[in-house]
């Protein structure tokens, strides 16, 4: 079975040919250029779609069209609401799709098709319950129950970087205060690796990344592994509000795995190992509770391609 | 179709045969004391309950036997593991059940029980994904998806007041700190009350309760209708807790309601309309997510009995 899995991101939308067991045909690619009408840019996907399925002789064998997509989604009706990085409002995808392509068109959140491609071809393989997390920009998450997606009414769950740990915290975009996505986002990192470098104007974070300007999420992880002493305490802050959040996920869902991706969940065992023991020490529940596996991703850019074709595979 | 459905608490087990449609036959009650070892406890239940079957001749018609029950349980072996209120220790409910009956058991956490009774009979009833919280001495949770019940890994999920919303807060019993119990448990709220009525020695919250040590949930309430400024701010500060941990939930599921049972639940109109209007200027995404209604349990102390008995039901 092989379905097209697009991933549409703030600056380019990559799609493949995935069949039902992950692997990723050809991959073509086209620009999204901001400023162009969503309506343009979506004709010209259908259009690259449609000779894709046709070089490769696909006609026959395409079971679906799968989206992922960022921002708020009438996934009922494949319809893009509203997406502030993309500059798109109530844009029918799937009926612009349906215009040149006469396939179904199955359109998710880009976090949950990175989550569903994970749950079921990569680091969740071995799991039929599992939570994703992306750590990037923003914090965005995936519910996999029993296998499949879970996406709540409309479509409009799985927001699991928008959850309060600090009543009254850190302004979050989304308009409260105190969100996960506050804290534990690759910005959040940065904001928190700069605030550390100007209070410690001896930090070695200074020698690996002079320009404050260019300070990235990986500038802490460095100086920690050489001693530093605040990039250490910025990361023991970070670490704990991700545990938290991550603990809380794991008292409400007990999933067999949580799974991180993103920029910062390519930080390796500094990370892995410290928040592992972290959420070990506070399981709920003494230890009779099953321990949740935190597991980085394994698919990289695929996940979303592949977890988009995988909403019309069992 | 009908099932025995029993709800276990700390002072007393209840139970009774339940139908499909919800309907409660004749209840059965026994204590549940103190110190007396569980094996006792459970052997004379399962006498009562024999005696109930035969007596209302149900003998052909009981398709099993649920059992909502507090306490760390494995739910795939009907195994309570531990429960402090209940002094229990790895007592395996369904063997010792079986041994007189030879109906097939299944136990869960009592939260989910009641979770599951109001969600397929009571305030639940019209929609098929709902959350419920019960506010009482700890918070409770149940999560229902697509009509069933959701229990995680071993049935170890669904912990819902067990989820920090203020890192480094108020203690909790689960040994995290700063827990949604430990901030909308009535636990919390008599707590809040009481240092209200310390700091301000002209509240009405004196008049209506002179003895501190009597301060129950409903205290505050009162005073607040009566304008009490005192007992309004404690309200305040707690609807915005509740309202927080509401938001995160419909974040993360995005159910079509939340239903709250336990003592504070009772409070009515004072406490929905301002948690209602709380939620609902913080709702994700613009006026495009849907609005979740928050609504009070209908089933009061059936609900238990009732969802344990659903187990059965699909």
């Amino acid at each position: 079975m092989i379905a097209i899995g697009i991933d549409i991101g703030g600056m380019s939308i990559k799609g493949a040919a995935v069949d039902s067991n992950g692997r990723v045909y050809e991959t073509f690619s086209m620009p999204c250029e901001k400023g162009e009408p969503g309506e343009i840019t979506i004709r010209k996907l259908a259009e690259i779609v449609k000779d894709y399925i046709s070089t490769f002789g696909l006609e026959d064998k395409i079971v679906g069209i799968g989206i992922g997509c960022p921002g708020t989604l009438d996934v009922k009706n494949g319809v893009v609401e509203y997406s502030n990085n993309l500059g798109w409002n109530n844009l029918p995808i799937a009926a612009l799709m349906n215009e040149v392509l006469s396939y179904p068109i199955r359109l998710t959140n880009d976090a949950n098709a990175a989550a569903l491609g994970e749950a079921k071809y990569g680091a969740g393989e071995e799991y039929n319950n599992i939570i994703m997390l992306t750590l990037g920009t923003g914090v965005g998450g995936g519910i996999i129950i029993d296998g499949k997606l879970y996406e709540g009414n409309l479509g409009k769950g799985g927001e699991l970087g928008h959850t309060v740990v600090q009543v009254d915290g850190e302004q979050c975009t989304c308009g409260r205060k105190g969100c996960l996505e506050a804290y534990a986002s690759a910005t959040a990192l940065i904001r928190e690796t700069k605030k550390a470098m100007f209070n410690n104007e001896q930090s070695l974070m200074w020698n690996i990344c002079p320009d404050i300007d260019m300070v990235g999420g990986k500038v802490s992880f460095e100086a920690a592994k050489q001693g530093d002493e605040a990039a250490i305490e910025v990361l023991n802050n970070y670490i704990k509000y991700l545990g938290e959040g991550i603990l809380n996920y794991c008292n409400i869902f007990r999933p067999e795995a949580i799974v991180l991706s993103g920029g910062v969940a390519n930080a390796g065992d500094y990370l892995f190992s410290r928040l592992n023991q972290y959420v070990r020490d506070r399981n709920y529940g003494y230890k009779m509770t099953p321990e949740v596996k935190i597991l980085p991703a394994e698919l990289g850019y695929d996940s979303g391609k592949i977890g988009a074709a995988a909403l019309f595979f069992k």
